[in-house]
């Protein structure tokens, strides 16, 4: 049971073969099932996601990560609180959350929390744009079972030819680029894009045009932190963690768990 | 024995205690204490790592992950072959490898490898330079339960006051900037550097130059390939994954298993 809960814990969205399981842990296929049967029930019990299984000759099991509801509002809560720290407050009144980005105690978290959002959704790769918010859609994309897709602001020799777009990014509000190599994505593919902090959509527009010309798709958006200050009709699948709405008159951040988590 | 194997899995590195387990799972601390055995017992029989107990009033268990050595040596030599691909080689002879950098299947196995050398030193960061090697050194910071710190090439508004060197690139041949926040690490902290590929080593000095502006000292450095035919003598704990020597006369990539995994 130790070993089966650690292989599917770590093979997130993966279909894994009893085949797999037997030939590993030199265990009977019967004793297995039971086994299984016990993680899953645990496993449901805790709310920490749903282990499925697939019959037939190509099936096996796949464990879809989860949190439990209570969990989910604790979190968003705490990551409120935290970010509602004057000490946050940066010139320009933007708050610095470069930290919770890279923790990974927070990240991982996040991670589970928006994919299983989109754990029933056909996605192929998880996007993001260069820098903070790499390894959240790093984490997203694990917990998919896909491959992650890095979008630059440059274009770099190590990556053979690449596509350009511009588009305008509403933090600096100045024309950037956005590069994706020619290889990275294959034509006619499903996408997601998780990024840390969404304002007016300027970065997801970028993304949306950049995947055309991949002639993908956009099927979903998800971020740790919404300016709801901005309405935002880019995409029906739009996701956050917390909502940001501006700044009080004592310069206080306005701060709470989003609507999914109250 | 589900649920504990779950909690120790997600939190790698960090001392949980009894009573932790104990109010989150209900159960009786003897118990409980039956159950770390067999899981501990289980881990040491697969080599998935150790859980070592720390006893005392503020003791508890922790959970130091590894893979198992012929794990690691076929996943090197899996590495190699996938590396190895003629369709690879991008115009420059550079190998194109930013789609396994990106792969969350790969990087969590390399990211346990890499964090399974440095797991008996005192390490207070993981740092790595934009863009390529966030993923991995995201996943060595997890399995050490360390912060993430990324050096990047230009500054942000959303980042309060910075620091900046210059530094030699390898790859351009060209000076470059290198910025952290100022308030991204403490005075006096030992960091270890991650990153995807290291030729000469120029990244490696600019970093150990950022440190000391932060009076803080690079202990370490882990990359998954390192080119070998560039002697680099910058510091003592310098682990990689795979080796690559070169191009042959047919334009085929030398690359092997690093000494460590042969």
């Amino acid at each position: 049971m130790v070993a089966i809960t650690k292989i599917l814990n770590e093979n997130p969205n993966k279909l894994i073969s009893l085949n797999f399981f037997s030939e590993r842990l030199n265990a009977a296929k019967s004793t297995l099932s039971e086994d299984i049967v016990i993680v899953r029930e645990t496993f449901e019990k805790m709310q920490l996601g749903k282990v499925e299984t697939v019959s037939g000759a190509a099936g096996g099991i796949k464990y879809i990560p989860d949190i439990n509801t209570e969990d989910k509002k604790k979190f968003s809560n705490e990551l409120c609180e935290v970010l509602k720290d004057k000490n946050r407050v940066v010139p320009g009144n933007f708050i610095y959350m470069t930290d919770l980005m890279y923790n990974p105690k927070i990240i991982s978290r996040a991670g589970i929390i928006l994919a299983a959002f989109f754990s029933d959704c056909p996605i192929d790769y998880v996007v993001t744009v260069e820098t903070k918010g790499i390894p959240l859609a790093f984490e997203v994309a694990k917990n998919l079972g896909v491959e992650l897709v890095i979008a630059r602001r440059d274009n770099k020799v190590t990556e053979g030819p690449t596509v350009t777009i511009n588009y305008v990014s509403g933090s600096s509000g100045r024309i950037q680029n956005m590069s994706l190599a020619k290889r990275s994505i294959k034509k006619g593919s499903t996408c997601i894009f998780i990024d840390d902090f969404m304002k007016a959509g300027g970065t997801a527009l970028g993304i949306i045009d950049l995947l055309k010309e991949f002639d993908s798709k956009l099927l979903g958006i998800g971020v740790l932190v919404d300016n709801i200050n901005v309405d935002k009709k880019l995409i029906h699948k739009y996701y956050s963690i917390v909502e940001f709405s501006g700044m009080d008159n004592n310069g206080d951040a306005l701060l709470e768990p989003s609507k999914l988590f109250k």
